[in-house]
């Protein structure tokens, strides 16, 4: 029985709340089967879509709502539809382990590069005439999605250490299934010893990976669209990539193979899993097929050596 | 030692993200001051102020958030910053207790009179005029507050049972300071063993009672704007209550001593607590006094016989 911290992604969710709902469900199937395999499950979902809307509509003309608290709103509003659709796909399957969202929030350090390069994108989609012409009248970074469109981009540092990791590994060693790190968790910093949010977003791989370390999992599993990391993506010479270890993804990396914003940083926050102790595996894979990449028989595994 | 669930009214949580802020770091030294003298202590905060912005806001012309949802929404909103402050008042006291706010779903019953009755005020206070304006438009039900003007009503039926509570008890158990409940937590009925959710509000005082009664809490302390609970309230005979048992509060409820939508529910759920079982305590009296009142200096006890 291992301890899997699975990264569930935010656009995997639908965008908007009728849409989640449903997306959830698909989720909630794939998630139930790892559980059912026996293994100890956390969820770290992402939150891009929503928190893009949360962060549109909780502005007001008298208030702005900061990041860190719209992440919490969208842990909040994506926790109670996974949990309940757990909740349920267990009481379909007869699996009686309890099932509980955690609000986290998750230490960044003010000095990290990022925020002076913000490059997280959230919210909707824009043309490119769109997003020039808010960059023009707000002073904000748009910048261009992975050939899916302009969206609004914002710092998204690494994370450092998270708050909540003792209550997240005391419900995983009591075989609870815990949503934990939402959108990469509400970013805060230490400032003279009192923690603050900070206007932020961080990478709910990276912050899946971290809080893996920290609850001494086994596995790091990282949901996608595709069934497989590729290399050469999209060339007449793409290949589908079953197993690499570290220095084979240094060396795609360094060759360009995945896309930042995108594949990159899946890769990335799997290596630094990895890299943090002996034994430690991660898969990058799709919520399809989930039970059988765990089981190797789909996506990417990611080995020290 | 003992267990206290303490219920913190969403109203002295500020109207803004600001006034939240600081709010949040008044109430935790409160509660840092009931973790200080040796408690485990649970909190369950209200939302009514927030959750009516949030649904005002989350609201579009395009889809509707519904109040489950909408609830969740706040105890990400209003946990983040309590937890947050919290953790920061026990570091500055050298406290050593994990801090953590838990999503949590409450079942109630689809029968419930109380879904043909809307009777919890939520968001802003409208005048009279305005209020009855938006009655005759919007066909939604508004009603007068306490005197502090008219607000949205919505059903608020009574907690039947509460989804989180292994993980609450765990939680608590292993002496972690737990935020739970918030909002009165997000509202479902049982749809032919499925669980989904449901447009109402549950009062947060009832659902920290239910709450108190399912971790097998010895204390509730619901926490107010007024330090004893009174009776003939703004009248010349009008007298603070240090004791009273449940035949004398059934009495001054009879009487018609306690205001419905404002005291009336808090001791109606400070006697459903009480009642659940032999040696168990309420208290309602001020977050000021909160140290106090815990070694009955202040507040209105509220025990069984």
């Amino acid at each position: 029985m291992a301890t899997i911290v699975v990264a569930l992604g935010g656009n995997a969710l639908g965008n908007n709340v009728v849409e989640q709902l449903e997306s959830a469900k698909v989720a909630a199937k794939s998630i139930a089967d790892l559980v059912a395999g026996g293994h100890k499950v956390v969820i770290a979902h992402g939150n891009g879509p929503q928190v893009g809307v949360i962060k549109k509509l909780m502005d007001t003309g008298d208030f702005v709502m900061p990041m860190p608290e719209c992440t919490a709103m969208s842990q909040g509003y994506i926790g109670y539809h996974l949990e309940q659709c757990l909740r349920n796909e267990f009481a379909a399957r007869g699996i009686k382990k309890p099932v509980t969202g955690v609000l986290t929030q998750v230490l960044v350090d003010k000095t990290d590069p990022a925020f002076k390069n913000p490059t997280k994108p959230i919210g909707n989609y824009y043309s490119e005439e769109d997003a020039k012409k808010q960059m023009a009248e707000t002073g904000k970074t748009y910048a261009e999605d992975a050939g899916r469109g302009w969206r609004l981009v914002v710092p998204s540092p690494k994370p450092v250490d998270i708050c909540n990791k003792e209550t997240i590994k005391l419900l995983v060693d009591n075989d609870t299934v815990t949503l934990a790190c939402g959108g990469g968790g509400s970013p805060v910093v230490n400032e003279g010893g009192n923690l603050c949010g900070i206007d932020a977003v961080i990478d709910k791989d990276f912050a899946a990976a971290k809080l893996a370390e920290l609850i001494s999992a086994d596995s790091l599993f990282i949901l996608t669209a595709v069934d497989r990391v590729k290399i050469n993506f999209g060339k007449p010479d793409e290949k589908s990539l079953a197993s690499i270890n570290l220095a084979q993804a240094e060396q795609y990396i360094g060759e360009g193979h995945f896309a930042p914003g995108s594949m990159l940083p899946k890769v990335q926050a799997a290596m630094m899993f990895v890299a943090s102790g002996q034994g430690k595996k991660a898969i990058i894979g799709s919520l399809e097929q989930a039970a059988l990449a765990i089981k190797g028989e789909s996506g990417t595994e990611i080995v020290a050596g």
